[in-house]
């Protein structure tokens, strides 16, 4: 192996640490009991993350349907059977900014069981570190790429949680002004870290407006979410996290009264998009679980300390290229 | 495990069986020293299979592009440096049949690796035995679906292997009338199938002009290319597979004079979308080498076996049918 690497170039190099860091992840998931899930990925509405304004359209015969952004409500189904289960694939996002920092491709690798958030937090840690030790067989890559062996060699979990409250009461204390219910930008988040000793970090329990409609509420606070997202250093956030909802009438209600909802009427949709979820809650009920999903590209970055999110794959697709 | 088993609807059945037979064929490439290359799923021409007419159209930005059908000139685009590749994702069919044999969405496992068709033959046996061993933990779930689990414990390798040429004989001895240079139907394969005994077995060395463009030609006989297809009783072809064409002037002309782009340019397309491709070749150069592609659905269905092709996962797509 060591003898060899020296001759690969740089999207070769890229490459294996991404296949490491896939095998890590599911060694992680496999020796604790996931079942993979194979989910569709030209979907209805029940596809798309918050954010439904970057669908992209595909002609299904005649009728406009939607390539995935998340696999969650497909993984959710298979909860209260099957318990731990998994998925890894393809989310599509129709970014239209070409730079450092875009895809309209990355990979996703989302969990979701039966657990709270403060165990999701232990599997969230326990995944990273596994695609880390993966990672570090390649020490000779991840030095030739400009990563730092040794900070991830040092790295030790549990890391830090904060809330969302403290981390706008922080920046606020740094005059750094966001108003509670603003959601985080990339340059808090960094700002954060550093404040934090530049080490991964968790935020936790954001304003329940800002994030997916089916986030359970905060049993003592109603305007916060059981979520966190999970931030790197120089990567930025890299999972976002939730207990989810799993009573049918709260998630109706929530459904109903999201953003997420509201955006997509206005391009044409309509509550009845997510009748496939809606009827299968009906039927197979649900049970207490969370989830999440790790972008994959974030976590690369993280580990060859790429400052373009374009050096993290093989093929990084955006407005201007494809392969 | 067991006690539990009984329990799963047929859905949740399946994805246990579908998501150890994913697991069997990665534990394989991994053990065996394979990279994973993720491939992208938005693209040019390079992600169609032979058989163009069934590409569904992305609106990217305004412009038509496609959604992929196989990531094999992608995997052999790492070939040269990193020898054993694979990618596993979905691969996309415009298949307006709905019916118990045609899917628009299913799962493909891809290999490309430096290696002659002998002994890509041996990969895929092991990579194919691998797979019904991890199926083999779950024998309750296997027998509750129907499957016959003494079936898959009597498998043995090498499984019988028939050129083409032979298989066309074996077929009008009989008095099936099918002429030297056409496709074999499934009707075909399954007589044969029932001639060699009821078992996987591989068919070879095919004509070139029914397959895909960059296969390599035969040395001794240049009607015919380095291919085979592996048969499943009940489920049919699951695999094809070949020796790849690796000079540029070669694969140029061979792409120039395929059905392919005939088929493409029909529909408005031309060989510069290829430019990628063949820019990569000239640049980076080739090396002997081969690849091939599992579909996982009929695998599944063999295992299990089902005559639908919808009870092999979770989620099956086809032109009535989204989620």
């Amino acid at each position: 192996m060591k003898c060899k690497t020296k001759f690969l170039n740089e999207e070769e190099s890229i490459v294996k640490i991404e296949s490491a860091l896939l095998n890590g992840a599911r060694k992680y998931f496999i020796e604790n009991g996931f079942t993979e899930i194979v989910v569709p990925h030209i979907t209805h509405a029940t596809g798309a993350c918050e954010n439904v304004n970057t669908l992209f359209e595909v002609d299904y015969f005649g009728k406009n349907k939607y390539l995935v952004q998340t696999g969650q409500l497909y993984l959710e189904s298979f909860v209260p059977k099957l318990d731990k289960v998994f998925c890894i694939g393809p989310s599509f996002r129709a970014e239209k900014d070409v730079d450092n920092r875009h895809l309209t491709e990355f990979t996703l690798v989302e969990i979701e069981l039966q657990c709270n958030l403060n165990e999701l937090i232990g599997h969230i840690e326990k995944t990273f570190m596994s695609m880390v030790q993966e990672a570090l067989k390649h020490e000779d890559i991840i030095k030739n790429l400009g990563g730092s062996v040794e900070k991830l060699k040092n790295l030790k979990i549990p890391f830090e949680r904060i809330t969302y409250s403290d981390a706008i009461k922080e920046l606020n204390n740094i005059n750094i002004k966001v108003n509670w219910g603003d959601d985080l930008k990339s340059k808090h988040e960094k700002t954060l870290c550093e404040l934090y000793g530049n080490k991964p970090f968790f935020i936790t329990h954001y304003p329940e407006k800002i994030k997916f409609f089916n986030m359970k509420t905060n049993k003592k606070d109603s305007k916060i979410v059981n979520s966190t997202d999970f931030i790197l250093p120089n990567a930025g956030e890299c999972v976002g996290a939730a207990e989810r909802e799993y009573e049918y009438k709260k998630i109706f209600k929530k459904l109903k009264n999201s953003t997420m909802l509201k955006r997509l009427e206005s391009l044409g949709g309509e509550i009845n998009d997510f009748e496939w979820y809606l009827n299968n809650i009906r039927k197979n009920g649900q049970v207490p679980h969370a989830g999440c999903g790790f972008g994959l590209n974030r976590i690369t970055q993280y580990i060859i300390d790429a400052t373009d999110i374009r050096k993290t794959t093989g093929f990084p697709l955006n407005k201007k290229t494809l392969y």
